[in-house]
């Protein structure tokens, strides 16, 4: 999933480059700081207003997560938490302790946690249900933010193409002046057609896709950890985690080959 | 289904033509490699970051499917069906083998091997409901993505014809020059609208038609196999099945007369 | 409603005439066929791809009803109903015979053909529950249609405006000739803003609250054949049909008056 | 409201006047007999397609009535509630036939003439619970209307200008009269759009804002009238009325002073 | 929440003075008496037919509110009502009376006079939820206008842009004249563009976000309230209180310390 964002930003920005070198390939008039400035600046202004400090910047982390971070196998996480049910049925759950620094994942981390500290069952799953649902809330509300961030931006680069219309009229000395404060005043619509199509709404909709296939995954380990808290056998905790995952993608997975190496 | 959708393009396609021949007939404006760069490229790139590649790869093999595969009758379903049951009550469940090659429809071949291998009704029901279920969701997720191009399309329409008036204004010299100008900018809006408006849009909508289309045979098929899994009699599997079939449509199979060549 | 929607055809189309008079009058600008070719052909083009052909003519002939058929008064089917009640009642189910032939409805056709058959009444009220549905669901399709083709002309004329913008401006010779191409170029949008906004918009919401009037009528149709299969009296059907109509129109009728013509 | 909708008009009105006079003042440009006969022409003409004939002439009345016709206060309306209760106490039900002369309201004449007739409560709260539900249907198919008017007059405006726009460019002479053409198609554009949005558009909304209100009202009238069918006292009907009337606005009202007037 | 929305506004504007100020600087073009009035007046004009007068007179202190005042922290809500508790505890519910004085928020003083009137658990609760139920339905209200006006400012805008624009056409008389007139013209669309961007829509979602912030710290407010009135200990109403409050953020409350303080 990572790669193919960042693949899809590089073959969009391609081919708009490729349109601008066969109408002539004057790039310098793309680079316009004042439109910039309205365009991205009016855009940011106009959702600080609407949602909090806080909330801009959470989703600048949710952003860049989105487009970097791989969502792990579900294959590597059921043997992930076979591993820890084998070494909790041999060792107890004190020896989980050591699993929870290579766990990376923090909701893993904190799950697994709860079982070392001997908490119940239903608490276990009380609390893990509601980070998942934070987890949806967070991801709803960046989605949300940049659908407005996607229906700001062209209106900014309408406004800052205004601005740029109203002075060109208003100071028509000859016909080249006035082409140049067209060409000016375009680039503003440009930017916010641009930024809004190939960035804000795609990414709003991939924020939506991945949301639901993490959602997938963290109710997968929860169902796992639940089962290890149980004291269930690697067998089981396997068991209880493919009955969450469809009987297409279950052929993926191997159990005889992964039992052994986890036990 | 299959050849209206490539008549409807095909009559669609000749009807711009004879307005471009109607205008002075000048073709060679509308084959614009740059123009098909910006909204060909700049779609399907933003699809890419919307939905993950392998889903881009899969609508096209569902577009390829809604345009040139005609769904099957009705009537030659049941009567497939019927056949298959009297097999099945006169030399048993494995003489079905044979049929198996012949069935075609992966969902049909899937069913009928439950059927051999002798698994549970409930079983069979539970399989292939979740089966209808993934098609259902195959094609919903079609439809969102091709409705999302054709939405992105006229927009990268939009930043094209941008690229071309910012480099035009920025260049009037002579007004000769300024037409070549503009007439390369709009090309990147009629690709954005024509293509849009006659592919992706309409093709969403059959995409949604045809699915449900399928579901109701599928669902129709799997009454018929859990049928004959209970060992029922060909008139019954046949009636079982029309059950699924309104009232409207059943006057069009001749009942007497299919159980005659079934028998 | 057949003469309303007639009536506001025409006037729709007297008022753009009216438009064309005063501004100069030169109609002939406004037959242009290799326009009517883009915006008809197109929307029809688009429209056969997301509908079946089938669907596309049945709609045609849902159009020709809505426009000249008038839905029959509540009254009239309610002394009709009352009528076959008396001749049931009198000379048996069998003398209705002869009523069939005169009926005009094929719904009420259809039912009072089961009357005569002596079937069940539960078997009559699901039949016709059954008919009645199949009604709606075809009128929602209508409706969808003509939606779908309110959207599609407009669209069509953009894309048949920017074929004729692309010649024209390729093509600047004289500021006359710009004219004429900019007038041709812009009567493809004209025709797609007027077909859309004076008919097919207008048609989808009318079919709409057709639909609504028409079902209600068959409802209460059926109320009335059941209470008929039921061997009720004239004046039993009257008021059971009566409280399928609403307080307010019940005063139209002058039951006592009805009632004695029917006997 | 009655006063704030007709202020609001003039308002926005006055600002356009404003506009125009700083404009260059000529207001002979904006009184253009064809361009109102497309707009206002073609918006009647697709509303009677839509909807039938009685119902463009009902919401007329509805407007009208939304325009000037003020709510009665929630007080006045308890106060006349519990004189009538009063008058029932003290000289029965037909002592109330002199008061529905001044009723005014249709739905309240209506009521208490149940009340006269001594139909049973059950009788009369079923027949003013339809009357509500009829009110809130004419309302809502009312505000749909006009809904359908505000979308239809920018497009029938857009229709104008194009009709202009084909006309004036087929005949370009003088930059003066191809000034003059552009002026005149766009005076429709503007009525198009003047008309949506001071007009139909917040007249849909007040409309609908209304109809609460109003429902509000008879909802509580009901009330009343079914606790003096009931024969309370003028004090336990003021305390029915106010169970629907918000804690906030309680205060208002003072019990005492107002029951001693009634008694 | 207060200072970010004025720091949005401010960056917004700032931006579009850059933009200005990069295409020459003309600022007196921007300032416009007419086509603020146009724009402005029309909204407003139209915002006052829709709602009622005094609805528009509300959402003024609704925006006022949301724009300077900031929300106050749970944690500091929390504490308050544990030193309440504590009061009522050691001094009784007459203590409190005091505190009302410096209670600050009418909701609270409400809720703690209802406290000190001895009014019973179940008054003061239905009250409590039917004034957080007005609370939600004033912010809705206020939502719903916001983005009416954000939806009518841009249609103003182009009102206005076409007052201009008709008398332009009308009177071309040098391209210089034309200039002018198009940038005047303009200014109002700029006009409608940058107020609803920046201001009414941004608006319309804070006021949104904010009232689901406002509902919670009231809910919250309200069960510390009703267990102030049973009597409990300042830990339990703590302990109450902070079931409202998600596990996340209970983190940052340190119980023991604040009991003391309060004890």
């Amino acid at each position: 999933m990572d790669i193919a964002t960042l693949i899809g930003f590089l073959v969009g920005l391609a081919c708009v480059i490729v349109g601008v070198v066969a109408d002539g390939g004057n790039f310098a008039l793309f680079f316009n700081i004042p439109a910039v400035t309205i365009v991205v600046g009016g855009t940011i202004a106009s959702t600080c207003i609407h949602f909090s400090a806080k909330q801009v910047l959470g989703v600048a982390a949710v952003m860049k997560k989105t487009m970097f971070c791989k969502l792990p196998a579900e294959s590597d996480l059921i043997q992930k938490m076979v591993n820890y049910a084998a070494i909790n049925r041999r060792d107890g759950a004190l020896a989980l302790e050591r699993q929870v620094a290579t766990a990376g994942d923090p909701f893993l981390v904190k799950a697994i946690r709860m079982v070392i500290d001997g908490q119940k069952e239903e608490a276990i799953e009380e609390q893990l249900a509601l980070e998942i649902q934070y987890l949806q809330e967070r991801h709803a509300d960046g989605k949300k933010m940049l659908e407005f961030m996607g229906a700001g931006c062209p209106a900014f680069g309408m406004v800052g193409t205004l601005v740029g219309l109203v002075q060109m009229f208003s100071n028509m000395e000859s016909p080249e002046k006035i082409g140049k404060g067209m060409a000016v005043a375009l680039v503003c619509t440009f930017y916010g057609a641009f930024v809004a199509n190939l960035f804000f709404i795609p990414l709003a909709g991939k924020l939506g896709m991945r949301s639901k296939g993490e959602v997938f995954l963290k109710q997968m380990l929860a169902e796992g950890i639940l089962a290890i808290a149980a004291g269930e056998s690697p067998t089981s905790v396997r068991e209880v985690m493919q009955s969450f995952v469809s009987e297409h993608r279950r052929n993926d997975i191997k159990p005889s080959d992964n039992v052994r190496k986890a036990a």
